[in-house]
């Protein structure tokens, strides 16, 4: 089948490309109010399976789901000075409810560590009540000055996690958990995106915020993508909450506390990660389509085949659809399910029948081959979980050779600007060369260890510092 | 044990019970801003089953999940005349972002037929596109002056289901489909709930339809409780927003929609429909937790039977927890699972070691006795099917003993007066008897037949009409 040129390909324009996915595998539109967004189902898909994943780890880890309300009186915001002074300008502020002007205004959640708090205080009590382990899935609003779909967005949804420990040592080793077991393994082991780890230096931590873990994700132009953040606070909230407990030995504490968050903007990462100029390709364990059964033409023979393919693959636990909508031409239907980036398919026409074959076309690694009807059911997961491996082999691989040592400032800006990731000691470039480096729009994205591991502090000796052009 | 006094009794005073409940319980909180609510774990936990359940019966009726903005143009509001008139007293608006005055103000939806209209209209082309079946899980806001905690809150978390048909027919029997498998199958056998089913009249249709099908729980009190709604809008936004398509026969036709939706609304009624005086009764089938197994000391072997019974309970399809908090005393925590409704308490002591057996509290018919520890993963399903049952049949039986057949205005309004149901012919009530009687607080619940089934019109011979008071 020739391939029609429905995307600009990557090479020519990597921001149209993907706002060209956007559209044609129809995962998203542009909202009427400036920066917002409308996630149609087959987008919409993809972030319920990334909820589900996530959640799962969440309550793992020990965490319990609830709802805070998304108007917080305005006054909350100012009690924590960093905080209010990071998110002052993002704000959406409701001054009109039922018909009359409000006594004092309400902003739209931008995140929820004041209201939170303000709960928390109350909740907590006693050391038994430590730790308090919640997390809410909702949307959240920052008025965005340059959006673009999933990754900036003045709406988008989130999960936000908010916890509140006895001491400093449980706060710090529970933010390091989800960090590890909650994010890193979700978007490795089911997003298939290989990711630097790793804590923000001061200036891009997070506005309240005593330490700040991250994960960062390189796309397929290089750039960075921050996938997902989990904070220590300190007692910098509870302070300004006074949320404190009564300790074992009769004392009045102040809490340690932590928060954590991944969003839709993951959407964003997950395309610009493994799409190609064919379209997106869907990691098989998120897909929520992990193959499709098309029917070539509609005669009852094929109709009937497909079918029963269909449900032999369902029963082999294989999320399936069936595509018999013969009324639309083959080719543009296939060339659909490849934009839309489903791991893969089985075509089967009357010819396949007779052979007692289907085509199996794999999105990831490409290709078409004919194997027998009777077989497809136990390769399957064979092969869906060979491609699984295979986009995160890509993945990492693309970060280890556009990765590059350097030892200065100006090296390290030469890699960033030509689209690779610069990583130099710490010690050399410094809060002042960070400075310096932000002037061209380069951040530093986390800073590490020789190994990969995360240091314990900002100026361990050995840190790296990792150095792009980010979303 | 003895029970200690947590509760006003509902007997004394219903209204003052249901606020106790929601605090011992920890189901939620009044938010900071006026009318909102922040959802507690335990009541979460309740809406996240809610959630899941109806979200299997939604994907089973073919809808799909998808996101749209919270935030709308005021004037997508303006376009279709009693739409705007029902909602615009209750709006939330927006007016500065970003730190700026906006140039048109956004209001908060109250409900999204508005917005999802706009892009119905983009994306539906030709009848191939037909039927669009949409769902989304969302918060809403209506400016409350009357807030009741899950019951009236100015923010609210529901469902809302919006689809577009070719035909007339194809809507109406779509909205029916909804109500009937969706929203009856889980009201009736998840939460066990006994339901009258009908139509609304004019005076109580949702602004903009043609016509809406109503689920009316009687709750303890004899109050009515709406608890789910799906709507026929006939073409009203398909009008407003030019929402057409191409027939197969080449004409430019308006598209026929429907919208439906159940709300954290449903927690209410859950616990005004279950809840006794010493608590909260949870449906087995809806339960996060279903069975408790609590050590009644801290004694090894107490504490390893405890978490071995837990375990095969779980290994038995049972949603377990174990509570071995031993430093909390025994009644205390006993209470405390009473309050939250758990169906189930399994009791173990070093007494009951001695005689291998454990205490089977059960919450819905109340009462304990002893059974043999290795008895349990087996006995347990069935009674927490026996339990489940036993809900309905209570609720079955409240509604038919306190609805009364009555043939005039009068006698329905004292019956209604009085905390009953009254049940008329609607012919001899009609417009002007409905007027009257809303002077009093009483509204006309829905019509229906006398077999219970839902009248296609407002004037089939026949239709009864259900008076009542409600929340």
């Amino acid at each position: 089948m020739a391939k029609a040129p429905v995307l600009t390909p990557q090479a020519d324009d990597f921001p149209r490309w993907y706002q060209d996915v956007i559209n044609k595998a129809e995962l998203a539109d542009n909202g009427p109010v400036r920066g917002t967004m409308v996630i149609r189902p087959y987008g919409y898909g993809l972030w319920e399976r990334m909820q589900r994943e996530v959640d799962l780890r969440i309550k793992a880890a020990g965490a319990e789901n609830a709802y805070f309300p998304m108007f917080i009186p305005q006054s909350y915001l100012t009690r924590e000075a960093e905080h209010v002074e990071g998110f002052a300008p993002e704000l959406a502020v409701v001054t009109h409810g039922g018909g009359k002007e409000l006594d004092e205004p309400v902003v739209v959640r931008p995140t929820s560590e004041t209201i939170i708090n303000e709960y928390f205080s109350k909740w907590v009590q006693s050391y038994r009540d430590l730790p308090l382990l919640i997390n809410q899935w909702a949307n959240v609003v920052r008025w965005e000055m340059r959006p673009r779909v999933f990754l900036r967005t003045s709406e988008f949804l989130w999960q936000e996690g908010h916890t509140a420990h006895a001491t400093y040592e449980d706060a710090r080793d529970y933010a390091a958990l989800i960090h590890r077991e909650v994010y890193r393994d979700f978007i490795v082991n089911v997003l298939g995106i290989d990711v630097a780890v790793g804590r923000k230096t001061a200036r891009e931590r997070f506005a309240g915020a005593i330490n700040t873990l991250t994960l960062e994700g390189m796309m397929r132009d290089g750039k960075a993508l921050q996938m997902g953040t989990s904070h220590e606070l300190g007692q910098n909230f509870a302070k300004a909450f006074d949320t404190t407990y009564l300790s074992k030995d009769g004392e009045q504490r102040l809490v340690w506390q932590t928060s954590w968050g991944v969003s839709t903007r993951m959407v964003g990462g997950l395309i610009m990660s493994h799409g190609d100029d064919n379209g997106l390709r869907v990691p098989p364990r998120l897909a929520h389509v992990q193959a499709v059964v098309l029917a070539i033409k509609g005669d009852d023979a094929v109709l009937a085949t497909v079918r029963e393919v269909g449900d032999r693959l369902a029963a082999a636990g294989v999320r399936v659809q069936v595509d018999d909508r013969t009324d639309a031409p083959f080719g543009r239907r296939a060339v659909d399910w490849e934009l839309k980036g489903v791991p893969v398919r089985i075509e089967i026409g009357p010819r396949d029948l007779e052979n007692g074959t289907a085509m199996l076309a794999r999105r990831i690694p490409g290709g078409k081959e004919p194997v027998r009807l009777d077989a497809l059911a136990e390769l399957l997961p064979k092969v869906l979980e060979d491609d699984q491996a295979q986009l995160l082999r890509e993945s990492r691989e693309r970060r280890e050779a556009n990765t590059s040592d350097v030892r200065t400032e100006q090296e390290a800006a030469e890699v960033a600007l030509a689209g690779g990731w610069a990583r130099m000691p710490w010690s050399e470039l410094g809060p002042e060369g960070e400075a310096r480096l932000a002037e061209q729009a380069l951040t530093v994205r986390c800073l590490h260890l020789e190994d990969g591991s995360v240091p314990d502090g900002d100026d361990v000796p050995g840190t790296l510092a990792l150095v792009a052009r980010s979303y």
